[in-house]
């Protein structure tokens, strides 16, 4: 019996040095870098970590697009960080939309849980797939194209898009277009949106120039 | 309006050049290479190479482990191929297993949209990390460690397993040393479990040797 | 002398086995992979793989955005298969303009060799990052991230604009907004544009539904 | 003789700048990033950094498992962080076995230098593929796949193992399932092994549960 | 219109939490780690750190090798870091060279923007790839191969080496072998060239030993 | 029991449809492509493909630099294939030499199994790291630089080279100068050896030009 514990004790030690490369749990306090966070100390870690209760219930869809968005990524579940997968819960309320947006760093797989979701893609070739989705039905959109969902129902539909990416990004076209300081110029200039509909969207959403 | 069917027929074919690399769904009938599946025709591409309905019914639990895991890798989602990311969903009825496993090739996000599972894994440092999860909750296995899911509750549980690559394998450790031709001699020596054991648990799962 | 000439032999044998990974000259004609095309065999390929004159001279910018994109992608320079770069040449006559684009697979770095070039793009945190670029100037586009450029000056504009990758795509958003058969009503939902908007870009781009 | 020296001058800037990229020698002390370590300055880094003698003599194999595993990870070489690569010795004395475990982030390239070694890994497929190997052999187990070595002669056997990442981590079964505080009747529902012998196991390697 | 801010706000504060991911703005007084530089935080990057206007100018050519080289790297161009791609101007005054050399981390594509350039590479196999380019013309040079340019006219040239890497690597042969401490012997064993020769380029390059 | 089958059954079409993507075991007569050979299929793949026994004896060093390099690359060791991994023998006798060389696409991880070899590599930044190693020791080569081995006892050195790559590739500094058609004015241009170095080089080992 005493050699078996040797032993232990010594594949233990190994055992115990090659332990940080299974997972790097962020430390959201220390640098970021082009691979994600730096890794919180093993001692640190606990499995609270890897386990999120976010997404329980609902987001509030009370606002203009009858929709709410929320993440799962390596900011709220640390554990994800450098793994390469994340999640995001959608709720939509009847009529509500995810507008038009791309992800610029991960490919996303869109599961229905309840209710109907008209979602679609666009891709570079400028063909468009379009499908009505319901209950245990799944969806992917390719990196980085443009892609949407609105709900097809009279009902609440919710969804969680899964994504190949434990930070994903999230560019929604009418931010980057009408919600922030680019020129109306060359927003028309590079659009071909008329002057007016410019100001219009930017007077809704907040942007200016 | 003649100089805009010209830049819309110009910049069109420079576009469909560029369409390739979007995605590539799975030609299954081709070769298999490293980074996945040799990619079908853009011209033969349609939605439904991106979507699936086959998750949307409970797989059959009528089984010794009460459990059915049904997948949408690349080969049941050509439209997953080469982005990196797949899902499965897990039915568990009352009593439940998935038993301990690996996926050698993929990070896990379990969501659970069903009843209670109880989920863990175990780190190359020996560490356990347990929890109890109910509807909504999600937890990360990360690549290649020891997990498994039981349910925890007196109802049947379904959950959605989201996977870091669409190709992410399985390995079931009961099935790799009992259901094979791995002679006994060999899992007795590797393992220490004992030669009754090893031989009562190739009998129930069908190895031999 | 003789022995020179048997590890000439031996080390060559070595040498020649070896050879394959430097490069992977795309076979156009072979199937495609996530990973870009399979590889023309080695005895067939010549300097000329590696080499490309299209982009010697301006493409034609008598077109509405008095623009030319002209790629030195995998296609078109097949030496860059699997390397991780590709170029593109890009004109601007007077007035012209690259409109707001994504490349969903790269990133971008442009190069201004003739004239003066206002370019720009908008981050997931909806912040504006634009500045005029001279000749020799450079800017870069993070990947997947709206951008655009436009002649900012009386004179026409040379630049080229390197990638990250073989195949780069490139999505223009008013084609996949307006070039083709997503309905109007997807459209409008999607991007809070109104109807007459829309169905005035669909006549001129070409879009139907 | 005055140019020359400009020139020396000119270009060895150039290159120093250009250094810290061709490796990045781990800096234990800071922080561990989902790609590894962060580098140590590069004027602090000496040939030792690239150099180990800690392979030079055999483990020590008294012990239950008569084998000892010693690795040269990026913990033990900081010169191989960051390059994918690394490498760990094996003394098997008569009877000694290496039981079965996984590498989580690796494959591996088993080379024996002496003795005899019967060594196999399970697949997915559950197929087993076994080999008893001699001196000079090798065998290749890929990532995150169950394996084992045994000695397979009556002389100590000595193999090294090399592995496609600087930090490929080990879990040996055995100590995942009876060496920590999962509970019993976990490691019973998830294994199928009985109750008395995942006790005994236990009580073995210091399991506690 | 309250619906509206609502909105904006709830998916903004979701864009900010996002926006790190975009990019990853080289720290370069933070610790660099094996996938580039750590990230400068987000709220002080400018539109600056994606632009470069130190490639405008000619490069100092009055050297014993009539050439200059002025890169673009992270360093230089810290929002490349992270990107994969990053550039450098060649300047080839009349018989100027840029000597034998290498880049170990990264494939080069050469495009020649005045003037005539004799480029050159030598394949694993030892096949040699070389072309005289004209303005406009490119030829890539695939990763860790040994390559080179010369002037080809009677006029200066200029050319712009784009990478696919923020951070190439730049190994010049007669630099490695003759302007450090490499003993003379070692050179001489592992080249077969002859001891005078070495002294002398030694005694040129500033090498000892 | 029936149950026990029922499991059995449906958990194995799981797995075996799941198999695959455990390893890509290369089919050398499919084609290449740039992240590797296609698979051969599953069902003829067999412990031999992933078994060398091709390294057991020691190469022929009846030559010049009295070495020899045996290699286990995806060409010789098929199950290396996409797995990042791959390995050579390498025998040195009293006087050998392994002469000036990189890895264009990997890692050198060289042990030491007999006899002494001083080994060593010049950085980017034109450091030499040297160091002479015996039985046991490890020494690594980061990607893409130059290196060498020589022989630094009066006895016969073997060593085994590990590589991050299953196709590393191997460019020898003097063939690629003098061992090809790259005519003599080019290798001088570029190297700053005068011409009758070169042409001797070129008689000795067979260039032309």
């Amino acid at each position: 019996m005493i050699h078996i514990l040797l032993i232990v004790c010594s594949l233990f030690t190994f055992s115990a040095n090659a332990a940080v490369q299974d997972f790097c749990v962020a430390d959201l306090k220390g640098p970021d870098t082009p691979a994600g966070y730096t890794c919180k100390p093993a001692a640190k870690v606990t499995v609270d970590d890897f386990v999120s209760t976010g997404l329980r219930f609902a987001g509030n869809t009370s606002n203009i697009i009858k929709a709410a968005v929320t993440p799962a990524f390596a900011e709220q579940l640390p554990g994800v960080n450098g793994l390469g997968i994340s999640i995001a819960r959608l709720d939509l309320s009847p009529g509500g939309v995810v507008p038009m947006h791309t992800h610029p760093s991960g490919s996303e797989l869109l599961l229905v849980t309840q209710g109907f979701i008209t979602a679609g893609f666009i891709s570079s070739a400028n063909t468009v797939y379009v499908k009505t989705l319901k209950k245990g039905d799944l969806m992917v959109f390719p990196e980085g194209l443009l892609h949407f969902q609105v709900n097809a129902g009279g009902v609440t539909a919710v969804a969680f898009a899964s994504f190949s990416s434990a930070t994903p990004g999230l560019q929604i076209l009418d931010f980057a277009l009408f919600a922030n300081d680019l020129p109306s110029k060359l927003v028309e200039a590079t659009t071909f949106l008329d002057d007016a509909t410019v100001k219009k969207l930017k007077a809704v959403l907040g942007g200016t120039g």
